[in-house]
């Protein structure tokens, strides 16, 4: 991987902040955006700007085809068999609540199980809790170890007879941890459920193929993995999507409307009410040409690497606790330093030009389930360096003088 | 207002279709946009783009002020007195299904009405059909006069003390003319009754005074009104958003998670669930900075007359139908063009360059109270001449006569 000639792609990258050299260490929030994404927008609106589905002009056509071109991108990227199995959303919360507030509530009985663990991201968690309340069906949360991560023992212990719905995260947005998809689907269905992935943070990293995986619902976020904000994607198996109600109700996703009913289009316009995200759709399809001219597999490569050099450089510093397992690791690390609050932490680093996220991640549980209200951390993206890495702990180390000092 | 100068800013007019320089009249589908707004949109992802509202670092910080102040602008631009009444929405579909799903769902009993009319979009029409299947709530249709108007006597007559909802759009997208909603406001408060205005039409066009009008939710589409795609903005009084439940649940929307249950963050955020629209929520603002460069009324008083205009020019063509009333027309025409059918219409028309929408413009009571099954529509936006409308009127010409010779 040329990671010079990466970094060059993406203009934000090449600044000054507080005096330093930007160094971007919060894509696990959300990833910059390479020339080539930005360019397709732009050149969008300049060139084939029009509504969609609905227009028999020139311009009409070129959006339609260049929308659908998009969805196709997306299909072939996730390895989907047929460009109908891919829903673009809001992005990737959007996406879950629309299988929360489709599938699942027309799925769930009274005393049916809906499985998931505590180290859920919010969005992957509160959709659930309210199906939960809508339809009388119970959480079981999968028991965490120590370090956060669950054991497949644990995962089938947890599910039952009654279980309808698995829902997990693919990689997790704070441990960083990979969980291990392809045997809990196997679970999942022995038990005949359905489940749920939340790829938000692996779809960036990864190569995700849905067939392989034999995964029933996928949703990723365009805006992690050097797409546009306000885009996400639903993926989900043709039979499940099909059978599924719509949630919103509007323009193109219609069949026949008359004043008290109407009938739905079929899968996936029907989850498309109004006019579509266009734009960021294209935008998105650009990402994932970005991406797949580099390989998925370089990819993954090259930040587990990242992630686990900045693994070994930050056990190094004394005084600094490390959230999450030791090995598997991905390309984040999420920590605390001694006494030091981690908005402090993220407060200094700025000085530094150093961009780490502060907060619970959108994880409160987890926070709590290792007794901290927060945490900071580091996440790597391909234009990240070793380099980057070596400036974040020359910048933690200070602020622990700093603050060491402070304190005395 | 100097059209030229106008015109140079939208880099997509400014090209050849089918060997013609492109005559662009489907704005009630989607505007095209200015480079202020495409610039504003790259000048983020450039160097300011990160996610907002829970990072401390100069980026986070810079995006999340850049977001919120598009806030301020659409707050501005619609005279709300708090920000807090603006919430971003996928589009104004996304907006009028928040309202439904959310305040009507909660509000209306078995019995209850909901009074609208049948010339709504489907946008405005299918929701509340959801609204009324789920509550046991009926839709009350206020009578169309023969040119698909109504009058606020008919209106007054079709509400009641079980009037709970009253939702109309301020601009019709297929008749082009202008509701009186300040006098429906009236109507509706004086029942008791809440007023939905679907104003995805009129505010590209109008200076839209929500505290002059009333009116308790208003929405908006950003694309329509040279903003980017997918964003809309649901405006509500803060009385009434303060209490409405969100129906989208993830991150950014909570205050407090636990396993089994959570509570919600303040509104506006507590609806806009996961990492939020943010470059096309810029690119609305900066939308809204080039209308006002302009002038709202400035704009209105320009796309009038040339509705006007191209009224009167196309009433010339002999065989040609224009539906809707004979006055107080907006900047939009649909018609039929004899025995040809609509989408015959805009494909020869297209092969002019010259782009108009066909079809039932989501629509279709509307269209079966008219007694056909789609038709033609040129609308116009701020950008286009009264050459462009007698380029129209050349090539309606030329299809009659094509279409005349083929059928005889």
């Amino acid at each position: 991987m040329n990671i010079h000639a990466i970094r060059e792609q993406f203009p934000i990258l090449h600044q000054q902040v507080n005096g330093h050299e930007l160094v971007y260490l919060d894509s696990a929030a959300s990833s910059q955006k390479p020339r080539s994404v930005i360019d397709a927008m732009r050149d969008y609106y300049e060139h084939s700007h029009a509504n969609v589905h609905r227009g028999v002009h020139t311009l009409g056509s070129r959006a339609t085809d260049a929308y659908e071109g998009a969805r196709a991108k997306v299909a072939t990227f996730l390895n989907a068999k047929d460009i109908r199995e891919i829903v673009f959303t809001r992005g990737a919360t959007a996406a879950i609540n629309l299988v929360a507030s489709s599938y699942a509530r027309a799925n769930c009985q009274p005393g049916d199980e809906i499985v998931l663990t505590a180290a859920e991201h919010h969005a992957n968690l509160i959709p659930w809790q309210q199906v939960a309340k809508a339809t009388g069906a119970i959480l079981k949360f999968i028991p965490l170890q120590p370090d956060g991560t669950f054991t497949l023992e644990d995962a089938a212990a947890t599910m039952s007879s009654k279980t309808k719905i698995v829902t997990v995260s693919h990689m997790s947005n704070v441990l960083g941890n990979v969980n291990p998809i392809k045997e809990l689907v196997q679970l999942a269905h022995e038990h005949g459920a359905v489940i749920v992935v939340d790829g938000a943070q692996s779809a960036p990293h990864h190569k995700v193929d849905v067939v392989q995986l034999d995964v029933d619902f996928f949703v990723l976020a365009g805006h992690k993995m050097c797409g546009p904000t306000g885009i996400g994607v639903l993926y989900g198996k043709q039979a499940l999507l099909a059978h599924m109600e719509p949630v919103e109700f509007g323009g193109d996703m219609i069949e026949f409307v008359d004043l008290h009913d109407a009938t739905w289009n079929e899968a996936p316009y029907r989850f498309e009410a109004g006019t579509p995200i266009i734009a960021e759709a294209i935008g998105l399809g650009a990402a994932i040409d970005f991406l797949e001219s580099i390989g998925m597999e370089e990819i993954n490569k090259y930040v587990t690497q990242l992630g686990n050099y900045a693994y070994e450089r930050l056990s190094e510093i004394d005084g600094l606790t490390i959230y999450g397992p030791t090995k598997n690791r991905s390309a984040l690390v999420t920590f605390n330093l001694d006494e030091v609050h981690p908005h402090d932490v993220a407060t200094v680093l700025d000085t530094y030009g150093i961009a780490v996220r502060a907060g619970h991640h959108c994880c409160q549980p987890l926070m709590r389930y290792f007794d901290v209200s927060s945490t900071a951390r580091a996440s790597f993206y391909l234009y990240n360096t070793e380099a980057e890495v070596d400036r974040l702990v020359d910048g933690l180390i200070q602020t622990k003088e700093f603050f060491g000092h402070a304190i005395r």
